[in-house]
């Protein structure tokens, strides 16, 4: 074993999600059962670069496992993408005492991790914390689940709203590249039809399942629209062409938005987390660098973070299927 | 007194609140309970003039006092606001033998109620239900006590990610002519500056809050918007406006749309409902008419349609003084 | 006017409530508004005793107005009931500097603060703050709306699980004194009967009505039982008389308990603590005293302490007839 | 392939549990989407002996995804533990046409299926219902998610109370067996030490534990205990013993109770049992019977009955660790 790591430091960057909280007291805690010291780094490689510490004891974590956001703040730092920028930036860890890092965030996050560990050899784990699920090499992002739940509260309350009128919606949740948001809401809200980023169905499907539905009796339907699918229009043009070409319904758009990044975490979130940050702050101490933690098959392990950012994260077939036959 | 209704119609009409079916339920207990008849009319006046009834007992409104929506369903009926349409509606209503209505609605379904009882000398009795609370006569309306909980939840939630981003939202929330949902929201959601039909601070006086909340040290701020704000710029105006001329900030828009109108009623809507469906029944027996159910000062009256229709819903001033206050 | 005072504490006292800490923030902003120097106490008295004060300005405030609980804390002082111990709270009192107290609190609070004012002329305003509403010279007082909320939503929950196995649920709700919350969270959830400490039913007449509402065909029933209902049983005694003298039923208990007093205020408690703390500062600055700030007919207003305390809060009539009505 | 099996009947037996009516619902289109009729069961095998059944399409379970409970309802049936039970049952199923069962429940309600496939060769499949999370050969049972959110929003809403109060609260959970939910809510909710029925850590190492945490500075504590956990007292027993032991705390008790089975279900729930509706369903179209469907690694399995039903679900020794690690 290489020698021990005596001072860790803990980030988040990147969109937050809920349960980057519950990650940091998780680390925090963790060092203070290794008896390792740590130092929050605030608005994640920004506030590296500018030398913006904390140093954290188990007291400066308490009542945060149930906040949303991060105590720590993120942010996107365009000044890391360049070598001056980290230059500041291990200086900074240098002066500060910090020999590792756990950084909580997405693919740009670790992207960023990967450049540093490769320049200045600098010990990073990585925790995937974003609520879009897109992350290869882990079953589970941190805030995925909470954001589900927050989803499904909405649809739940525009289907009263929908019913009662005989009306269409078109539901925009988040998810530029992936669709786990979209297709998991979907099927839990009751969802007549599902768009994706990694599926386009066509406008004409669209429509002729619009039309099924109708002729079977349901008077309301409700359509949940991932940010990134690829049917080729946004939710209020796809709002349009529906009307113009479905007379029979009265459309309406709800866009979700930023709400689905915040809120206490769900149980799942919380748990998750405190797993993840005792895990990476063990990871280090054991002398390992540039991985990620992940959760696969309810075990945590540890992906490269090569690997993690260049993988593809699959959209589960299974569930297409049966979103599918849900519908009928 | 007159002599004793004997059968009663109740119908849902306009934009659907949390708490109708709970007024619903309770007109057809209160029916029940002076063991008079009652009939559910489906779709509001477009229902009554096709005939769309269906008899209603005590068991036929079990477990929806927590349901969100209207079990009746909901329209707008262009064909009731000529004298044509009133004449079937007529016709279908004695057909059924249907003495009396309680409509449960907002404006328009009060002006149409005054229509037909002034054409057809039929009782009419209304139950003001809009989340908009912009109905004069009543210090609430149904649904309105939900839906702020339902926005106060959207911003603490939206407050986490502006806070851990140092980003301005503009939040836009429901109330075209009233701003007792945006004032009140966004008190409790402890927002910087709120817009509202009532009132027009103007641009200048919005940037310069902003300012100053900004050097005050805040890092992120909210702004609530009601849809009918009277400050001429739409909210995607709003944030282009203050990102071209307040440059500190990044900002961001939130429109929170038709989540607004669902959900399970609070416990007050719900206890509201109930207090209104008996005071509506009651009053039609003791015979009535051409009177919305208000409450005021915690006890339930009557006010004359026409000038629930004509009044004008005024807003609380000492609440704006708290609001600035608040901001400080 | 009398001399203004140039500093006010502000404490939480008895059991605690939702909104307290959104009182404190209102407290701490109009002084600053009004550019008056405000202090807390921890703890209620008992920090007054020991002189457990911290200074606070809008900032200390920041992010509490959706917190449960208060961050004052709050205590039950045996040594401030003595005259010694009100001495030390005197003395630390003007050792700071502080010339006038906002109390937030219950009966006991409120009596505290009448003996101190009438000892030592020092002037004292009351919030009324507890869940349980039963304040003379008020219609609401803080967490009270926020507590109905919880209490609903457990019952809606435990609804679910009654009518699945056709069980007779007893739950036990807070109110040693008012019925309050029994009354209004028993409506709301749609409860087959209710039991209130202002009122004995007696045991013949709970089970007739156990018995009328298994014959009228519903499987199962909710009853709504006040801590202090003078039934003379508590609620596990019910159980087992119930299942003793009326075998049709399977029956369960479900004691809600301490989760009542906690969780995020409800917007109405929010918005009426940020009036009633300016209204109470703005009081204090007028050179009033001994007073309770009271919301009546949606309008803020002001009842001596000592009829606060010793008038007698009234169970709503009507509300007893519409429960009565809604059960049938 | 053996013939296609062309009516399936669907139950809920045992305790209920959020995400059975989405199961209901995903058995009912599934058999829709393959052209098979469906039958539901009432009151699980107590409905099966008494012929309580109804036919169900792809209408009859709209609006039910988001129910907490089972519109089937559930039952313990004493009497399908006989022969004879189980032959009236049979004819009963035979006489109605249906060729093979889905069974969802528990450990018991497996049994019973297992029994009465060896004796009439009866096609059963189970689907896992139950919030303990205590079966074998299922990393999640249906409900347990849910149940776990509802812990923790109960133990949050306690903690505010508690630590506004500087009180030790003991909190029961559901559990008679398995301390799932327990480990996991007490890990979510920051409690302090967690007391599960797998581990017996004794009344010595819990004053010692809430000693230190005590002396560390924290003011409040929550224990999370389950109802079966082994420490040789129940809830009100050990409040009294750590009264008597450990009189630095102020200590209560909450026993949450049958809240934790109601309530709308999770995101997670909901397409979980969407997920395992559509497997048994298919499963029973391939022939097999006598399986359980189980999720494992995010995919579904089928686990035989025998060992559903003998095999020992364990805790996972890596969140007893994490939950030591967290109250350092």
């Amino acid at each position: 074993m290489s020698k021990k790591v005596s001072r860790i430091g803990v980030m988040t960057s990147g969109g937050d999600a809920p349960g980057m909280n519950a990650a940091i007291r998780s680390v925090v805690r963790a060092c203070a059962y290794h008896e390792v010291e740590c130092v929050g780094i605030y608005r994640g490689y920004q506030g590296m670069i500018e030398g913006d510490f904390t140093d954290m004891d188990a007291r400066s974590v308490r009542g945060i496992i149930n906040k949303g956001g991060t105590i720590l703040k993120s942010a996107r730092s365009k000044q890391f993408m360049t070598p001056d920028g980290r230059k500041k930036a291990y200086r900074h860890l240098m002066a500060k005492g910090i020999e590792a890092l756990v950084l909580i965030g997405g693919d740009g996050t670790f992207t960023g991790g990967m450049v540093f560990n490769e320049e200045y050899k600098f010990p990073v784990i990585g925790i995937p914390g974003t609520i879009d699920n897109d992350i290869y090499g882990t079953a589970y992002t941190l805030g995925y689940d909470t954001a589900l739940n927050t989803v499904v509260e909405a649809i739940d309350k525009i289907r009263d709203t929908a019913s009662s009128h005989d009306r269409l919606f078109f539901i925009e949740v988040m998810g530029r590249d992936a669709g786990d948001i979209a297709l998991n809401s979907g099927i839990a809200g009751g969802a007549e039809e599902i768009l994706i980023p990694e599926e386009d169905i066509g406008l004409d499907v669209l429509l002729d399942s619009l039309k099924k539905s109708k002729s079977s009796g349901k008077s309301s339907s409700i359509v949940v629209v991932a940010e990134g699918d690829k049917i080729g229009k946004n939710v209020f043009e796809l709002k349009d062409y529906v009307e113009e070409n479905l007379p029979l319904y009265d459309v309406r758009v709800s866009v979700l938005g930023h709400m689905q990044r915040g809120g206490a975490p769900s149980c799942y979130d919380r748990v998750l987390a405190s797993r993840m940050g005792v895990k990476a702050v063990e990871t280090l101490l054991e002398g390992k660098s540039n991985f990620m933690v992940g959760i696969n098959n309810n075990k945590l392990d540890l992906t490269p973070l090569d690997k993690a950012v260049k993988g593809t994260h699959q959209i589960n077939k299974e569930l297409l299927r049966v979103a599918d036959i849900m519908s009928t």
